[in-house]
């Protein structure tokens, strides 16, 4: 391997390595922006907590249950040990055919760590206690996260079944959506969400960032997606910009042509929502689609965020910020159209990725119910009322977000 | 071509397709931040729908305008036909020199598209009905900007010419800025903006997020000059930053300067729109001039902005964040300086250079008041007063940007 | 040099540059984010202003006084004359070593050289003459500090000396830092910080901005410390991005500990400096750690972050953002720790650090001290009590930022 490629390689996964770090201070925005205000000390923390955690707990054990090494290829699970150590053509061109450095590699991965409790995050705020979030994230993305990604991007049982997943519509954002709806179940709504029967919409209290979170979300995915390709090489990463690109704008524009003719609106969450169905959607086969698939797929992305958003509801699901339909229902629609479209279309395909997101199903549902149930046996998962009703941010902040603004009483 | 250098290559122009990309939350930023809280949710709906449109319909038939290939050169118009179809060495070194992917160029120049667009959004808010925005928007970003394209950089009648224009200081912006001059005219004011003969200021609701959108405008130049190079050459790209970040530093410089001689106030929001000026300013020359070629062009951008703001005002046309200003007056101003400074300085020039942004004008003041008042007769360009003084927000979008927040009622 | 891998390099180094400069708009949300909304325009655009002032000093006399050239070598200053001139092969892989273009080199350096000021400018916030401060962050950053950079990068005494600062913990942060000092002694404490011996909490008014901040300085520091190796070389780039984010991990992990043992409490804004704590700390030493190296010293930094806040506070010095403790305490612990952890370690190390600490110490704190107290003789430092009590955004810049939103009285 020439050793200017592998300077070029390098190059490129680095930044996106920064692209993907960066989708942290997007998660953090949306999140803020489609609640309210008096928690949003909150979810700032948590969201800040977690890309910590995640980066700790990763060097620590994650990056070695994910690649424990070829002894444990096509299994369910291993360990190559603590911590990390510079295997020795680590940082030459021998390391993984010139692509990156062993550093590159981990941090890498460990950026992507963080993101399935995320948005587990976005799915519990405004009630959840943050000591049990952060005992949940903490098992959540050490342990259980790299295990599923073993699975396949580690060599383990999915791998070799032939499950194509190429940037983690299910290793990555059913993960952490399956999660979610555990959670929420567990949780219960946010009082006053379900009223008698009735649906309130509970709104975001500052859409200007919610609106940038979703655009920095997309500006970190040209590195969650470009850099899933494992090189720079040319086609294959501008490719997947294109497919990555066009799939956000055919969900934008799904979920905002649904939106206005079920509900006469221009409503922009769920613009910004759909664009983010079509990233995650396009996720699991940007590599191996073209220019109409990933339009395809991006536009059926948006249109499911708006009916998955209404059926939530009436199932009295309470997920504030639509965590669940964008990262798990369009998470799971994008896995399968890597069976419907594109390159890899098949009726066996299909069935791989099938098995894929109910492998990863039940293995998501049943750690996140132990860890979780487990919380709510113990300190318990959730705020007291009174601490809800008047914000988590003075109870377990001690200040407020906007100290200096008059804000309404709700 | 040498497979290495490709991929250089290309990695740099992936990281300013990213870069341009994120100006569009710069825009948005901008925009809001310049004017009032009661129509936020509507500009941001705006902004995130018109990246959606720019590359839905670039991909669609704006490409092919823009670039219908060499039987059209040296004309006005040309199209090779719908959607994108991969030419047979798109993906290899064989294509335009080695330098990028038809992908990556694709995607480069759609990431360009949508500024035209957005330029105008900034000029109409808080007025314009957002069905007639949006329909606008299409047409002009679908095909007016990719015929005026095609005259420079498609190989059209003004590159026969030898009109110079580097990255768009009038095939972009001044494309957008004309527009906005035309749609501000036929809107008329905003209610209240030129009381009995006066002018009133109506102030901008939220100055951090507009400067946030600058400082992020400044940061995605770095890709709309840089990726103008159309290869990481580093001689030439080092030198577009060097030109693109001294002009913009010129441009406020000069901005605040005047504006304080002038008014004896630290003015924010000229500061700001003078960086943007000198930006503009230096976007048709970034490669052709040296350093204090630079320093100055960006430095009267600057004055100009001041200038322009009030002679704007004075002609009673209403241009809430100073679009007009920073990309009609500074685009005009860069396209011109081409002729007066640095590599292509000369009378030949700069005639060439005036025909340009003649011929830029009238096809773009044409068009789009044959677009808009066909809008303005049809179904209408301006929401009801009612609406305007309620805020666009409420009426057009059912929602509030900071619900939790006591606002003044104006 | 092989001209591809110039290319490459130069890439690297250019995107470097872009994260650099984005750090300046995460200073000024984490400056406004910890301050009161009455002063927020204020900061503004002393931010705006400040990288303007840096890029237009730095290209008119700092990047000659920062590398005079060989003839000055091992000594205290020299000057190789006005403005930038291109050396002949000043674009070719003959240029150092074929790592940058000449362009390159001057711009990375350019966006060093206003972060200096930019720290100052959190320390002084709420009181400080925006004339005074423009004055002296002139001067700051036009000559004190390229006079400082000269000794360690521009091959100076402490070069000479042995003295190791990778990317600048002391030769940019504590330079900042020793400033933020003697000017926050010189100005005297916010009206109301210290009343009757006791010590009042002044609570930031934007804590998402806050917040926003500090991820983009986090994501600007893959620039400042990934560019620092000065080229793109596979093993050094990322080994130091892998250190820089443990660091910042450890460090905000360690404040959270200990402030949540201190004081009892998820305190967000101890997590954030933290994080930033972190990144200051490994700044000197980032591509000489090891991965546990890193996370002791980010960890430690944290924890030094809470107490000396603490501490700061005790001694009667209004620093409103913790820029002294960030930027000054913690620069000069990442300092030290080159003597003590990583590669370098060792007594004769340390004794280094420890006369370089010293060295800059002494300069920084005589320049400033004579520049600020010549200021306060004469056109003064400080507002007035009324302007301070009602905004210097009213009285310096005649707007709000924040005019459609009801606000506290304070």
């Amino acid at each position: 391997m020439d050793n200017t490629l592998f300077t070029a390689n390098n190059i490129w996964m680095m930044l996106c390595i920064a692209l993907v770090f960066i989708m942290h201070l997007g998660f953090s925005l949306l999140e803020i922006g489609l609640t309210r205000a008096k928690n949003t000390v909150n979810i700032l923390f948590k969201n800040v907590i977690i890309i910590i955690i995640g980066l700790l707990t990763y060097a620590l054990l994650g990056f070695n249950l994910m690649y424990p090494g070829a002894e444990f290829a096509g299994g369910f699970a291993g360990f190559s040990g603590f911590g990390l150590s510079l295997p020795e053509n680590g940082l030459t061109a021998a390391y993984y055919n010139g692509q990156y450095t062993y550093w590159t590699e981990f941090l890498f991965q460990a950026m992507f760590a963080a993101t399935a409790a995320t948005i587990v995050s976005g799915a519990v705020a405004e009630r959840v206690r943050i000591d049990s979030f952060i005992i949940f994230s903490t098992i959540y993305v050490g342990i259980i996260y790299p295990i599923v990604g073993m699975w396949k991007w580690g060599g383990g049982f999915l791998e070799k079944l032939g499950f194509y997943d190429f940037a983690g519509s299910t290793i990555v954002h059913s993960v952490g959506g399956w999660a979610a709806v555990v959670a929420v179940w567990l949780l219960g709504a946010r009082i006053g969400k379900f009223k008698k029967g009735k649906i309130s919409v509970i709104a975001g209290h500052n859409l200007p960032l919610a609106t940038a979170g979703v655009f920095l979300l997309w500006f970190g995915w040209f590195g969650f997606n470009g850099g899933s390709v494992l090189s720079a090489d040319p086609g294959k990463t501008s490719l997947v910009l294109v497919t990555t690109c066009l799939a956000a704008a055919a969900g934008g524009f799904g979920a905002f042509l649904v939106s206005y003719l079920k509900y006469k609106q221009n409503d922009l969450s769920m613009l910004l929502n759909g664009v983010l169905g079509g990233l995650v959607g396009i996720t699991a086969g940007a590599d191996v689609m073209g220019v109409s698939d990933a339009i395809i797929i991006g536009f059926i992305a948006g249109v499911l965020i708006v009916l998955a958003v209404a059926a939530i509801d009436r199932l009295k699901l309470d997920d504030p910020v639509g965590a669940i339909s964008v990262h798990l229902v369009c998470g799971i629609w994008g896995t399968l159209a890597v069976g419907i479209f594109g390159k890899l279309a098949g009726f066996n395909q299909f069935l791989n990725q099938l098995i894929g997101v109910g492998a990863v199903a039940v293995f998501c549902v049943l750690t996140s119910f132990i860890i979780l149930y487990a919380l709510k046996l113990s300190i318990g998962l959730r705020v007291s009322q009174r601490e809800e009703l008047e914000g988590l941010d003075i109870h377990e902040h001690g200040m407020e977000a906007y100290s200096d603004f008059r804000m309404n009483g709700h």
